[in-house]
């Protein structure tokens, strides 16, 4: 509703390092809350024997499991271009709270996954998210390596921000699969890996 | 019920920076976690096709983004202020805590446009809570102002507080009409889009 | 379960540093979220005019707002402790982890307030709780104090731990009254106001 | 689903710092929550007398003491071992977040204690969470002792992971146990204690 109130030219070094330091002390506050009420989205099992209550329960283990290692794994990401940040400006901080929005937002549609994960509407949902998402983490590094905000050194715009760019893709394409089938959407994500392999194998990280 | 523990004559420059990196860190921690928690008023759709499933969603979705970018930007100017600040007292460490009770307060009526945005009480409550919010944020920076606790050179309290007070003004003015009309009143809220582009226009920030 | 794993004698400054730095980020944080859960025991009304609904509602509002000004004003103690502490040990760090159990705690009777506040059981839970917390706080400062963990010229231990003994005593003496009549202990705690008030105006702070 | 962001080859002290210092922000972060977020699992309870009232919620203010005392333990350990790192690298950021799933996983079997804590599947899960959680922490400090992440002079691996690894065995002897009578395998966790109280008068510490 206004303009961001970061402004670089009146900043001195001191202020510079409050506003990263208040920047990154926030996010962190995200990722962590974020990954810590996904718990909330594992509803009680209801009554029966042992088995009946693993297979109630199951469903919303692995979405559990899978929504804590991708808000894991992008906290990673995110920390690893923080670090090569030289200096931030106000349009990066109103960048940052829109993906925080989108960290913050990660739960829903986990839940979804949970108690609903057979129909369209709660693949597509998370799909779209996580689309989002790594879309909005790409346009960060792109935004900050335009700006000149990056340390000299840093790793290339294009290649980094080419990994988030092929998650945004492959989500964005399990969309419409969806539709057709939840569970083949699903299946779609496991690409992912596959990618995240063969690139580790070919550039030794 | 007692009076503030913080007492500046006492204060060598070390237990200054405590005091302050100490409330910097509550505040963004209660910020955060308001942030995160606002995810928790969506529910999950009930049944039906992927459209009802959507109309279902969206008003709760909407909420969530609205509340999501207010909070976000209360805290880039709560930032902006305490990025000035020269030191703090007593008086201004409970001014903050009653501004993060507001913070804290406002998923609350969230949750309300969420699942009653169309009766007078949820409209009258998320509108009072914004415009308390934006009252006490304009009255700590004319409280720091007055009391000499910015840093020299900073934006004047006049100006900085003028925008807190039209926030705090037009939310008011929008509780009497959302008790004849909700949705009248949720439009009223785009006249700070308006006031907010035009500023920034004529000011260049 | 275990012994304290912080051992003073092999600390280096550094060492020490990183010992009260994450203790107090973590009372901190259990702190922020403790005062931002509070929200959640506030429900919805349920349908009504609009003066239904605020009487159905303002209990919760009463006990949210309640709960809140106590966890800020422990909060506020808590910090004036710490900016006074020159070393820990392994002990006072047990001692610590028991207080942010209480203060996690408080959301539990706030929520028993706002849904059934007029009966004992409620009140006498949330007497409890404070009167614990507070007796904790000052066993706390007394430990401190007798193991010289605190700064030379700190003030002295029976004059700080007076407060919070004279709010745990206050707390408890509510108890009994809570069992036959829940509204008559509530107006009790009023006479910590009083105390307050009192204190100020001889001593000045 | 990608390789480790954190090259240590690349870096600098401060980037290092940097690392560290996020790392356990986001730490501290998780244990915070999930020590606060324990509290939602105690219902408000039912109606009757006062006697009723305690014993609707006894089992759960148990389950709540319980697991704050293990999560307290857990952040004490886990800052013992920080305290002791030298430097970090990626496969320790990624154990380091498994640990941290496992953390925000205990209010989830915790709720399931205070819900139904007789039957076999709450105790079981409780136990089996709580030996991975030892286990997983084990694995840490082993794999921080070869790779030579720790600080000379700290602590020899295998004396620092036995006590989680007699943990993660009496939790793992308990699940049997529970399958026949879940009050006996809470009776086997006493063990804990003993073995505590035990090796405090050997070692003294």
């Amino acid at each position: 509703l206004e303009s961001a109130p970061i402004d670089e030219a009146a900043e001195t070094p001191t202020e510079r390092d409050f506003d990263y330091n208040r920047t990154v002390a926030l996010s962190d506050g995200v990722f962590a809350i974020a990954l810590t009420l996904l718990i909330l989205n594992v509803a009680h099992p209801g009554g029966g024997s042992f088995g009946d209550r693993v297979s109630d329960v199951a469903p919303a283990l692995g979405a559990y499991a899978l929504s804590f290692a991708v808000i894991g794994m992008l906290w990673m990401r995110h920390h690893a271009l923080w670090r090569d940040m030289r200096r931030i400006d106000g349009r990066l901080v109103t960048l940052n709270l829109v993906y925080l929005g989108l960290i913050a937002f990660i739960p829903y549609p986990t839940g979804l996954l949970s108690d609903q994960g057979d129909v369209s509407f709660s693949v597509v949902v998370y799909a779209a998210t996580l689309s989002l998402t790594a879309f909005v983490a790409a346009g960060t590094r792109v935004y900050c390596s335009r700006r000149g905000l990056l340390k000299p050194g840093s790793i290339s715009a294009s290649e980094a921000a080419s990994r988030p760019f092929i998650v945004a893709g492959v989500f964005a394409i399990s969309i419409p699969i969806a539709f057709v089938s939840p569970s083949a959407a699903e299946w779609t994500w496991l690409l992912l890996l596959v990618f995240g392999v063969r690139r580790r194998r070919l550039t030794g990280r």
